[in-house]
């Protein structure tokens, strides 16, 4: 929850940025639409091209705006891969704080498109249940939540009557954020000098929806693996040797069930020691979220919610770490019966961290669990996918998050509360490689449909995202001189 | 082990019983070589024809023998199943005991072909460890171990100048055993006047093997079935949802492994409550067994023994309930990884039982068992294969057992110890369909190679076999008339 007292942007100075954004708004959909209609998908090779095109109109458009530096950088040793776009505008003054602000503008592919009820790269401007929409894949996910930066610092500019941003800025776009960003944590190893930030603002996700105003403050790790049981040598008759050796199937069922405790907790030894204590006012203010289940459950297409004892369903997806299992095999699996002890056992299954914990001691715990309690005659073998994904968070009063939450509040004349996601991303590498507070500006809606068919973005959350990027250059740079 | 001492057989009558039987021999093999001829495998539509000859044959050898009634009885409603051959032969005194053989004249499929060093229906004699060797599909199981009753009939009439046997004997000879008795049990129930006996003998079993001579006394039922668990109706994003929504594979680990208990036994409700205890003459005469357990566990392909506590690898797959997973799978299992909450979860499992537990009364505990531990939001679905297989086992006081017993130890001057088989036959339906004890005369080895390539059966074993026919006619008239 922001204290809305403490924001350097008076009443006057709001009123001119909204009427600022109000005076460019078509002008703002009519270039994003152009943008859009540009299908830049790096998954498919055949689009390459277009998503070079893609990042020589970002470039252009960061030149109009008047970055007098602007630079495509492709991903990859030899400079075949994506291309990301870096734009650099110093600060008028000395001392002022640098921002990072990072997104993308590849989009995800739009096959099946006859699920569509619209042309994905033919943008148009309907009339929705929450304002204008403006329908197009890349939309909300991310090139309209890139788009709004420009806007934002447009209005800051042209308010404040200033020639240059109140801050050090520095844009990277990136070109293949679908794709799993390939390449792109060695591009950041390789140009961290021109990278160095005090602050990373990621505009790439969303907010809680409903009409509730919210900043998200952090991402759940992950790592995951397969595990690879082997028994007799031989399918077995069970008549013949059941209940006289292991079976691989029921040691896999014994290793599975022993993963969580009778309280849902996770049982490998040390697994929550590193975690971040959650703090009173975190889980307050998670439950000042309004929040159906029935709703949520319909999402899910679950008949029940679950979980750990003692967490409610968003602290269990958001603020707590999770064991999935995503499948397992073995044995005989088709019509019918035959009484064997199989050979083989086989699971995949996964982790969902939470600060602090370490992918890599998860894995280890993990193993030595494994290791443990395979029984003799059994043996195991366990291939993690990686070292795994570190999960993020911002405590609720770095002086950055509070910056973020007061152009929120401000933007969107609301208090601002917070979310997580559960689901897993780069963040904490980038913020590791670059040495610098990660935030997260984003204005989409669960219902923008991104990975999906009739993707969409809300016109006036757009703008609302590109108000608050007005103000949040100059409440950062007075909350890190004060 | 048998008391010899108790036995009706003198040692003129064995001396003479063995000399018919050596002057017999070469007769004996080269017309079960005739017989080996016939290709009846049942389960080939294309050796149908085969089949039926087969039956021609056998009728005639029974005729030959002296059997007043022979007829052959197609299995199935509309009289075209697999041809049985019943043969009936009145004892020549009244009073006497009414005994039913069973066994089959079909014969398991041959390929891969190429694996045989010889052809499977080209049968010939070959000298081998054991003695000479006749080689050929049905050798051992069951043509060979049918064809000694001819034999030892022969020998017992021969030998003690009597006209007809000592007992009323019906032999029931099926035709698709190895398919799995299509509609012999409806044949059964349908001509069980006919079939009216006070003890049946099934001679489709083996020894222990190494020189060791025993009777079977038992084999385990069977019930099994799978089991499917449906969660969310779609695979759900395991970062949004993971750990908020139970998991059916979580679910289905918790009931796999929750069915042993730390010690291996099984946790249905009453699981043991009807099991006939195990008497401790049953335990010594099985620990008096030379098992190498190395040499068990090199045919198992096993790294490792394990099982119930408190019992030894013998006991576990003969005198004791197991429980054992035949397959699982659900979710992603293809290569890499997917992070979902999947949608189902599915498992084969089964029972072995042992005398006196009901594969229905053990259907309905595991529904129950299902039903409790299933978490809201899954819902469980749990289909048995049919009804499943009785248990069977005979007590050790049985008088028939210890009329085999002895006329096993007269024919080969040996003590008799007990085996049990761990699998599942249909024998407990035979003996309630027919109100009879049933016992086990087998000379079959582990080495026969039965439903593999290179069947063969050890001839002096045939002979052997032959030999406690010879005897078994006259204990178990003894024994009945006592």
């Amino acid at each position: 929850m922001s204290a809305p007292d403490e924001t350097v942007i008076d009443d006057a100075r709001r009123d001119a940025v909204r009427a600022y954004l109000e005076a460019h708004a078509s002008e703002f959909v009519a270039q994003l639409s152009e943008w859009l209609r540009i299908p830049s998908i790096w998954t498919d090779p055949a689009r390459h091209d277009d998503v070079q095109r893609s990042a020589q109109w970002l470039s252009d458009a960061l030149r109009s705006t008047g970055f007098p530096t602007v630079e495509v950088w492709n991903a990859g040793s030899d400079g075949t891969g994506a291309p990301a776009v870096f734009a650099e505008w110093p600060a008028g003054v000395s001392g002022a704080p640098t921002v990072l602000v990072y997104g993308h503008h590849d989009v995800q592919p739009v096959d099946p498109e006859e699920l569509w009820s619209f042309a994905p790269f033919d943008p148009m401007v309907v009339p929705g249940p929450d304002g204008d929409r403006l329908l197009g894949r890349g939309a909300s996910d991310d090139k309209g939540q890139v788009f709004y930066h420009l806007l934002g610092l447009q209005a800051n500019l042209a308010v404040s009557g200033r020639s240059s941003p109140p801050v050090n800025l520095k844009l990277l776009i990136e070109g293949a954020e679908e794709s799993g960003s390939p390449g792109f944590p060695e591009l950041l190893l390789e140009r961290k000098d021109r990278l160095a930030c005090d602050v990373i603002v990621v505009s790439d996700t969303g907010m809680y929806g409903g009409g509730t105003t919210t900043a998200c403050v952090g991402m759940r790790g992950l790592t995951d693996c397969q595990i690879d049981l082997h028994g007799p040598d031989v399918d077995l008759h069970s008549g013949s040797f059941g209940g006289a050796v292991p079976n691989p199937l029921t040691v896999l069922a014994h290793l599975l069930a022993g993963l969580h405790d009778d309280e849902g907790r996770i049982t490998l030894k040390g697994f929550y020691d590193s975690i971040r204590p959650l703090t009173d006012r975190e889980r307050a203010l998670i439950a000042r979220l309004p929040f159906d289940e029935s709703a949520w459950l319909a999402t899910a297409a679950s008949r029940a919610a679950s979980g750990e004892v003692g967490y409610s369903t968003l602290e269990r997806v958001w603020v707590r770490p999770t064991c999935e299992i995503h499948g397992v095999w073995g044995g005989y699996t088709g019509p019918g019966h035959k009484t064997i002890v199989p050979t083989d056992a086989h699971a995949k299954v996964s982790f969902r961290l939470v600060a602090d914990q370490e992918p890599l001691d998860v894995q280890a715990a993990f193993r030595d669990y494994i290791k443990a309690k395979v029984p003799d005659g059994i043996t195991a073998d366990v291939h993690f996918f990686g070292e795994g994904v570190r999960p993020y968070l911002v405590p609720l009063d770095d002086p950055a998050l509070q910056a973020v939450s007061r152009s929120l509040a401000r933007a969107f004349d609301d208090e601002v509360l917070y979310t997580r996601e559960g689901g897993s991303g780069p963040e904490a590498d980038i913020a590791r490689i670059l040495h610098a507070p990660l935030m997260f500006l984003g204005v989409g809606l669960p219902t923008d449909r991104i990975h999906a068919p009739d993707e969409h973005a809300v016109v006036p959350l757009l703008l609302k995202g590109a108000e608050a990027v007005a103000y949040l250059w100059d409440e950062l740079a007075a909350s890190q001189s004060t």
